[in-house]
């Protein structure tokens, strides 16, 4: 059976940055610390006045395109996740599609277009539609282009603030694919939640404390699921772990939950049985709440060993290497995640071919979804073609003021005059104003 | 390869009805024949006062598993297609799955729960997505719920208010189906429109000339990509011919259209063209005009034919006859054409075992898609436990002074206080007002 995964992949970063330990703290009358270290952040960008979540996606995907000589003709499908919608009907997709169209010589007017919205987690679902639509045989010989794009903005003032961002990732979905071939095997937890969400609204309403307890109940459910199927995994068996990352904060609580579970039984336990015990079981307690206050002393204690530590390093921290500069981008976070970790790899000049990654995707309301992935032999061509650093350094500083400017010109509930636009826009989709159905509209530059 | 498609189907319709040649047209000063005749509309559906899409989609699925006694544990999948939705994060087919919960002993936390938007197409999108997960093998033998739910409401005074509709259409997708197994085979015709969109508002911005003719163009090049790999459609080969009906008059004018391609070059061009002539093609005319007027003098001759005429009645007029009773319900609308047809067979005591239907959606933005159906040995017996006639008689009439204050209450724009039900729920979910975070709250009673 002929594998099917990512084929090759960009990252489009909005083309603004805040620095939040030295322009967002001081205005916050934080220590830049409560960003730098509790957060795990430095930086966060945010779309220019020219950009949303139509001319990032486009951007990356024309990109991704020209990059690998793909042409229309070559891609069946194209699904936009997004949580960032400006639309209650047209999905994204037909305005990306529309860019697109601009600038190739021929037309998309075969290829299915789609929306999906699930919080972050929907990038990941259009991956697997894509995926289960080439097996399923019905590609004919075509590719999917699986575009996340985002405006992550919150309320000005809201907790949630220091963890904005704003970014697209454009995936192409091949039979035979360069990067990484997926694994058919899922696992799923999902549940009715309320935890962060966005009702009739443009920015979200958030219960911090009760999210951060969703995503690790939902990625424990996850896990237990996918295991069911394809059986025990053990924490040296993934290069990596990408996580979907809100912020590098909760990957930390996240990476230490999961080693957790997954060396229970195992012989990494044995061995760390004789410095911190071996785990609390639930049958050796009278009640749950003695049993919850061992496993949490354990959890402590296991955070604290060599062995965790190094395991934490080698496979989770090179995963937020690019987070921590460009915040949340919702639907994009996972796979800026993944990325993140074989640039890391290419850069140590560590051999990948055949290795795995656990995914472990979250979005709230709440769903969590893990699934492996096996990397491919043409994975350090691919990830050499990445220019993210240079996109990165070339973002345009901004002061507060100018934060909140554009903060303004983002929020669909202020008709904002004030379109200056902070740096030149070259080579690339713009926003060129509205139409007269009340449409937006895009050009080339 | 064992085959993949509708096991069962449900349809939920808002519970209140507004007669639009008694009730609208004197308010509107129109002659009633517009709507009935024009239209081809007789009634509408709208929800309750404690209705939405969360109720009809959840009803409707309740009644689904309930009577094909299904559990959440025979459910990897639900999907919610919809252009209604109120929230721009959490999908709606969480909020169903929690409906579900509080009637269930079991849960659905190892299901993938998903919410797909594309004007109307969105439904059969997420059919299609269900049949590729099945194929894909990824489904541990559970089945996929599909659910299309809408309120399609317009701003009072548009021009699309006439065809305003409410529902739900429920489908359980499974390997060996009893109802209609699906083509692998799919056509799409899909470019960037602004023909109906809703930017950052509730009700749609229609032009409603232009959406006529962008519905036709997308489908005609729908059926062409279809027949690119399926192979020549003939109009013999086609039980019955199910469209996405805005409004019946539209599918008047494609089943015309499509009637026109589909016998070019066959016999039934030859047997016509004693009475008609043959089918003006393009190289036999010196310019675009006087061939494009050509074709329109063509089409209204082949409308008057016999032949045209009993194959429209046979494979066409029955897809309308919900419909006709229930207005648009955007996402749902094809598959109660689907079902409306298979109803009229099984009244008509006609053997449809074997046969084909092929179902050509759309969705505004805009996109058209086409596949082929294969009726099922069980159908006889679904369509039998079909009791939508019910459901449409028991809805309550509804004052034009009554239609304004629904109208209002299911408006996003007005807080309206007014809240007094029409009708009394039992035995269903039903709205329970708004939690601390702005979240919607259901019960069921």
């Amino acid at each position: 059976m002929v594998g099917v995964g990512i084929d090759a992949i960009e990252i489009h970063t909005g083309k603004l940055c805040l620095d939040l330990g030295e322009t967002f703290a001081p205005e916050m009358g934080d220590d830049p610390d409560k960003y730098r270290k509790g957060l795990g952040l430095y930086t966060s960008s945010f779309p220019d006045s020219y950009e949303d979540i139509v001319t990032m996606g486009a951007n990356a995907a024309h990109r991704l395109m020209k990059r690998t000589g793909r042409t229309p003709a070559d891609i069946g499908r194209i699904d936009v996740a997004t949580e960032s919608a400006f639309d209650n009907s047209k999905p994204v997709s037909t305005y990306i599609a529309g860019c697109l169209e601009q600038v190739f010589e021929t037309t998309f007017h075969h290829a299915n277009k789609g929306e999906r919205k699930f919080a972050c987690i929907a990038g990941t679902q259009s991956l697997d539609d894509a995926y289960n639509w080439i097996r399923a045989g019905r590609h004919r010989g075509r590719s999917a282009l699986v575009i996340a794009t985002d405006t992550a903005l919150y309320a000005r003032g809201d907790a949630g603030e220091a963890t904005q961002g704003a970014g697209a990732v454009a995936m192409l979905i091949s039979e035979d694919p360069s990067l990484v071939e997926l694994s058919p095997e899922q696992g799923y937890g999902s549940a009715d939640e309320t935890d962060f969400l966005k009702p009739n609204q443009q920015f979200p309403s958030v219960d911090g404390k009760r999210s951060v307890q969703v995503y690790l109940s939902r990625m424990r459910e996850a896990l237990q699921d996918y295991e069911s199927v394809a059986g025990d995994t053990h924490p040296d068996d993934f290069a990596f772990i990408p996580f979907h990352t809100p912020f590098p904060g909760m990957v930390r609580k996240a990476g230490l939950l999961g080693y957790r579970h997954v060396i229970r039984d195992t012989g990494v336990e044995e061995e760390l049985a004789a410095e911190i015990g071996r785990q609390p079981r639930p049958e050796a307690f009278d009640d749950d709440q003695t049993y919850l206050d061992a496993v949490s002393e354990y959890t402590d204690a296991l955070k604290e060993t060599t062995r965790y530590q190094e395991w934490y390093e080698q496979v989770i921290e090179p995963t937020l290497n690019i987070s921590r500069y460009v915040g949340n981008w919702y639907t994009g976070s996972v796979h800026v995640a993944r990325a993140s970790a074989l640039k890391h790899a290419l850069e140590q000049d560590r051999e990948l071919t055949g290795d795995r990654l656990l995914v472990a995707s979250y979005g709230s309301g709440a769903q969590a979804e893990i699934h492996t992935e096996t990397v491919q032999d043409g994975w350090k061509e691919e990830i050499a073609a990445f220019d993210i650093d240079e996109h990165l350094d070339a973002r345009h500083d901004i002061t507060f003021e100018e934060y909140e400017r554009i903060h303004d010109i983002h929020n669909h509930d202020i008709k904002s005059e004030d379109v200056e636009e902070f740096t030149t826009p070259s080579d690339e989709f713009v926003f060129d104003g509205w139409g007269r159905m009340g449409e937006r509209k895009y050009k080339f530059v």
